[in-house]
Formats: C-alpha cells, sequence, structure tokens
C-alpha cells in the first residue's frame, strides 16, 4: 500500500469536500449536496499558478488533502510565503503518520518554491492540531482573527 | 488634507519598506540598504491579479499600507477569503483614525470582489492590535504557525 502525493483534479473534488465536511467544524460550513459551488472553486484554484491543492492518493483513493497559497510579499525583504489551509485526512486513514507526511511533503514543495517561510493558522479548539504543528516545528507566534463577510 | 487609498506603484516602495522597518518586529527583519529584492518582489505582487498592495496616500506621501490577497479554496462552500499582511500606519500619522480607515478600506474592497471573509494574523506581542481589530468585529478564533525554512 502506496500513498502519492499529487495535484488535485477535477474529479478528487468529491472526496475532499467529504473530508471537509467529515470534521467537527467543517460540519456545520460545507454543504456537499450542491457541489457546482465546489467545483466552481476547483477551476479558480486550478487556474490560478499561485495556488496548488494537493490530495493523498492511496492506491486510487483519495486518503488526505491540503492547500498550499504562494504569497508575494514586501516585509521579510521580499519573502515568498507558503500557507497550508484546508488540511484533512479521512477518518480511516488517520493515526498512521499519514498527516504528518503529508505536511512533510508540503514543506519541502514550499523550500524546493524558494519560500522563506510556511504558515498556517488553526482552530483554538483544535488542540491535537496545535500538538501536531508543534512537533512537526511549527511555532504558535500569532493570534488569527477572521472576520465574515456573509 | 485628505488621505486617498489607492493601488502601490513601484515608486511608492521605498516608502513602504521604511514602514515595515520602523516596527519592532520588523526592525530586525527588513534591510532597507538592499532596495533590490523589494522591487522584485513588488514586481511579482504587481503581475498577481491575486495579490493588492495598498497605499494611505495623504497628499502625495505615502502614510499607511496593507497587502490583500484574495484566495480561492474549496472549504466553506468555496469561498473566496480575503487575506490582508504587513500593515503599517507612519509613525506620525497614528493615533487619528488613519489604521482604522485603512482596514475599513480593505473590508469594503473585499467584499466587493466577493469575499465571504478576510483573515489575518497579527503577533502574539501585539496587544494593541489585538484590540484594534476586535474592535473591527474580527475574532480571534484561531492560533497562527509559522515555520521558518531559511
Amino acid at each position: 500500500m502506496t500513498v502519492n502525493f499529487r495535484r488535485a483534479v477535477k474529479t478528487d473534488v468529491p472526496a475532499i469536500v467529504a473530508m471537509l465536511a467529515d470534521d467537527p467544524l467543517g460540519a456545520t460550513r460545507e454543504n456537499a449536496a450542491d457541489m457546482s459551488a465546489y467545483f466552481d472553486a476547483f477551476d479558480s484554484i486550478d487556474a490560478d499558478p499561485g495556488e496548488l491543492l494537493i490530495v493523498a492518493d492511496r492506491d486510487g483513493e483519495v486518503v488526505g488533502t491540503l492547500q498550499l497559497t504562494f504569497l508575494h510579499g514586501l516585509s521579510r525583504g521580499g519573502a515568498i510565503r507558503a500557507q497550508i489551509e484546508a488540511v484533512r485526512v479521512r477518518s480511516d486513514a488517520r493515526s498512521g503518520g499519514l498527516g504528518k507526511r503529508l505536511i512533510e511533503w508540503a514543506i519541502d514543495e514550499s523550500r524546493r518554491r524558494g519560500c522563506h517561510l510556511v504558515q498556517l493558522t488553526s482552530d483554538r479548539t483544535r488542540v491535537d492540531a496545535h500538538r501536531f504543528y508543534e512537533k512537526l516545528g511549527f511555532s504558535g507566534t500569532h493570534l488569527g482573527y477572521k472576520l465574515t463577510l456573509v
């Protein structure tokens, strides 16, 4: 059984959305009954060279995902930042180190693209996730603020 | 005296970098003596339709800045997020409400572009900034993690 990390294709979208929804926070925010908005969003991500949607493919089945965005900015000497969003491992594929390999893959890809840092935010209630990122070398130096518009 | 919020142009870069460096955290991270990396980064930002570098222009002088990035994603029903980074108000232009107007401008622009939420992170040591964002309606629901690669 091998796991391959690869760029997502459109036919992966239902499996990705199912993982986004199978989550205490995601369950209240996702609506897998209406897939059209997700397919439209996929097209926007896929067309943008600064966005990279990744899946963990285990023998043809999608068992994990994350999104990387490469952000240009003036600060830190004109550094490129990689931002990780929407990390999920399918519930039956957890506890075997897949999440760790997925994040390490993202870090390696960010380094390969010349990024100076990798950043992400995690909901304050996801205490297990905080330990997970700290073990991978991340420092929780920031507070993450959100303002919902709609 | 009027303040105009507008897209940054290349000749604004030195004034923006001076503001990034004039800051307890930025002072250790910026090197205004070598501007070439900043000009290159400006070109990348300016060429990317998903990035918008803004300055507050007061009678022809740059007195504030922030960067907006528009992120496509599958989560939250395929929502577009606006992310604010690198917020600065020139030290002699503070306490007059300019920062508030700058963030409100960014929120309005994000709404105009169909974003579902606006997000940002703020270093844990910037306690005044936390109060500022909370007054503007932001909720500090997340922890922000960073991993420096270089």
